[in-house]
């Protein structure tokens, strides 16, 4: 018997192939997860195979940077969720023990972070340190979807930096910034970043990080001229130069203090909130009509301020070129959070006073916190399937070769021979024809096909990405799609496929 | 800067080494993990190194031995759970989600393993099946202690079999019990495999897999004559040959049907109904006197049956030789199964009746269930410190090798010299004393120190095991507890000294 050649997945689409089925539909059909209630997933064999590439380059890259893993408990006490204010969250999935005493399923660990390192250093020479976890996350979502897109328990990469000061901090998510560009790269899978609202966590800046795809739930604006990429939460926008104010208004109040506002916008365009916050921070809604002060939309007065939604064909509020909207998938967002949790939490460490013999003041570490979806990213990347079925990239395929051999053929020394330096492959051996065999490797989404037959000792070698170079003609025939390869060649041969992939 | 070298642990033991601390004190002491609120677990980097081996062995024997990782939600929702009686256990951590439906952490797998496998397969021809997986498991605990050995939050491994019949399921189970001998042989700490009670689990057949050990709770009897090493809770006793039947008794009552049993044994031994049921399946303890039979220990009549607890000199129930007992950590237990579980939810699969022209009959799955504490193999395993500090086999070691250097020495051409080949390091680059440094590295319990100091290329080697052999002499020269090696040979004296380790 061969050892240690993976075995075929034990559920295959037996059916004929149906392009009509979402990614998430496929991804079941196929085997590589179950859904055992609205957004909760078990990893079937093949799909954990994709799932620990990903957990893999994630782990690597960080560790290049500096970051080092640790893993906290999945229930977090309800006290420190007190502190920071954040226990009210209608989406934590809440519990007692017998003591009754109350804990929440971790959704994130600021919290929990913030207190271990607290409690595990004393001075601030032992800053910088960026910890990371790969983890279970839950989220008591209303309305979880089948997917792995709102998923109630899925799997994160969350990281957290801790700093003396706003400078290092700074330093800190840059860090993690890079991580992340190595990180996305070596998927190679296009990705895009783009400034962010940072929302719930809080904090001052953020980026988030995602897969442009028709299927996003993400609006995201490209600016033409400076290239900025902006969620549309946080994109300003402008009317086209030589635009004529609009007349067609509606109008808002808002309190500021002492001050009431009338914001005008126009009619058919829709107001966002947070864009008039970035300029007064204090202002909240009222009934109260009699305005002390009115404030434009720059659509209707060219003195006034971005204060709605950008739309397609409006222009950058930074260089006036137009803006290019596209829908995409969030998979990670990074977050510069300052001291809004060591405040809360109460870490502070002593740190020396320039010129002073010494002397030491507390100061408020310096945070920043980052996450990357892993399970998201498994559905993101599913969505570049075509009508053959999935097309994994090289870097997170559940296997880089199917090795693929004709019914009754059983000479294992013949694949002994062939598989001698694959070390990621799986040998499907059922007495099934060919063309079904290559055909549900395909569906599947293994990036090669390698086909040992009458031939031998050459084989066949097709691939779910149309590649040629002329390193691969110097080592293989191209025949319409295959390569017909000698065994001897087989192993460079993939080596240099796999590369260019 | 040398890359990839680990990092010293940020957290360690400056003060006066203590022999007085627990194990788990020290493991906190030392930077291997925090307990947030008794009986939760956050792992430091050093202690998920430390994991991160354990998982691996387990993994690669599993692999090998035909068995496939696939990861359950942690949440597992009620139904199922009501289905196999066991929605009532009180240590469940049960919470509702936001639409009231009632949800538990899963504490073993059972009820999903089950559904998941019963949804997914459609012949007999797709069995045997073992799955796995490496998960957090919950237990509501009603008096957590600090350690790992009895904590709410844990790592498990728990893996699944489902076979056509009892004699597949038999060799599925012999194939985990050959599994779990090679885990435990690689992580090269004296264990051993006992007789044991199914417990809540249920099933016709258990084995504990334990670590000998003074800080046990379990109690374990070895039989010097025939070998067999039981549980108490499973142990048959008799007294030696020629012993008096015991006169001075004491009686319990019991209901077997319509007869009322009157249970006779010794005044000074305890009772273990477990034994009676063995005998008398249906007997229930009963306030009725008025007995129809009568049941003696075999202390009390020679021809009685075994029914009071193995006591330290009891003879063994099975060779009357004697028995000697010792305490145990329990570390896995293996379950045959039988159909408990595929019958409760209903898993059948038709199988064909031998000589019926393919006539079918639908029959119940037959299962195993097998689980490893792995969190709870690091107490274990943490218990063979000594006065030095931890002494971690070289399996299971956070890093095997702790390269040391004195102060102030910088000189990273001479480490890079050193460490090439060596790949599970770590360099103390502290400006501290050689001495404090071995000490640390010791209590930590890292295997080895290399020390690169004045004599270079000449280095020294020091261990935690006391270790020599002809082929580390012509490498070495020992000296007390030192070996000196040139930096040429270090590699090969290393390899030599880990093989013998």
């Amino acid at each position: 018997m061969i050892r240690n050649i993976p075995k075929i997945p034990r559920l295959f689409f037996n059916e004929k192939q149906s392009t009509n089925l979402s990614t998430h539909e496929l991804l079941i059909k196929l085997g590589f997860l179950t859904n055992p209630k609205p957004g909760l997933n078990n990893w079937l064999p093949m799909g954990l195979l994709v799932l620990n590439k990903l957990k893999s380059i994630i782990r690597t890259n960080l560790n290049n940077h500096g970051c080092e893993e640790l893993s906290l408990s999945i229930l977090s006490s309800a006290d420190k969720w007190e502190k920071t204010g954040r226990w009210g969250n209608t989406e934590l999935f809440k519990l007692k023990d017998s003591s009754k005493s109350d804990y929440c399923l971790s959704p994130t660990s600021e919290e929990d972070i913030t207190l271990l390192v607290k409690n595990q250093i004393t001075s601030y020479k032992e800053l910088p340190i960026t910890y990371y976890q790969v983890r279970e996350k839950f989220r008591d979502e209303i309305r979880p979807r089948m997917g792995l897109l709102r998923a109630r328990e899925f799997l994160m990469n969350d990281a957290y930096s801790f700093d003396v000061n706003e400078v290092q901090a700074m330093k800190s998510y840059n860090n993690m910034v890079s991580a992340y560009h190595e990180i996305f790269k070596s998927l190679k899978v296009p990705y895009v970043k783009a400034d962010a609202d940072s929302g719930d966590i809080g904090g001052d800046l953020s980026h988030e990080w995602h897969y442009p795809s028709v299927h996003g739930e993400d609006t995201l604006f490209k600016c033409e001229g400076c290239g900025s990429i902006s969620n549309i939460e946080m994109t300003k926008s402008a009317p086209p130069k030589n635009h004529k104010p609009i007349d067609d208004t509606k109008e808002y109040f808002y309190k500021d203090g002492d001050e009431i506002l009338k914001i005008v916008v126009p009619k058919d365009r829709e107001f966002e909130p947070k864009f008039l916050k970035v300029h007064y921070p204090q202002a909240e809604e009222t009934d109260l009509t009699h305005a002390t002060k009115t404030v434009h939309d720059i659509r209707c007065d060219p003195e006034g301020l971005p204060l709605v939604l950008a739309q397609e064909n409006d222009h950058c509020g930074h260089c006036s070129s137009p803006l290019k909207s596209f829908r995409a998938i969030e998979i990670g967002h990074t977050f510069y959070l300052g001291t809004k949790y060591t405040e809360s939490l109460d870490f502070t460490l002593p740190v020396p006073i320039e010129n002073s013999n010494g002397k030491t003041i507390d100061k408020h570490v310096v945070m920043g916190c980052y996450g990357i979806g892993i399970s998201r990213i498994i559905a993101a990347v599913g969505d570049l399937k075509d009508d053959k079925g999935f097309k994994w990239p090289i870097s997170i395929c559940p296997w880089t070769v199917t090795l693929v051999t004709p019914p009754k053929f059983k000479s294992e020394d013949i694949i002994l021979d062939v598989v001698e330096g694959l070390n990621d492959f799986r040998w499907d051996n059922r007495d099934i024809g060919l063309g079904n065999k290559i055909k549900q490797s395909n569906l599947l989404g293994i990036p090669i096909v390698v086909i040992v037959g009458r031939n031998f000792p050459k084989v066949e070698v097709e691939t779910r990405w149309d590649i040629s170079s002329p390193e691969l003609e110097s080592l293989g025939e191209k025949k319409d799609y295959k390569w017909i390869v000698h065994k001897d060649s087989l192993k460079q041969f993939l080596n240099i496929l796999i590369k260019q992939m």
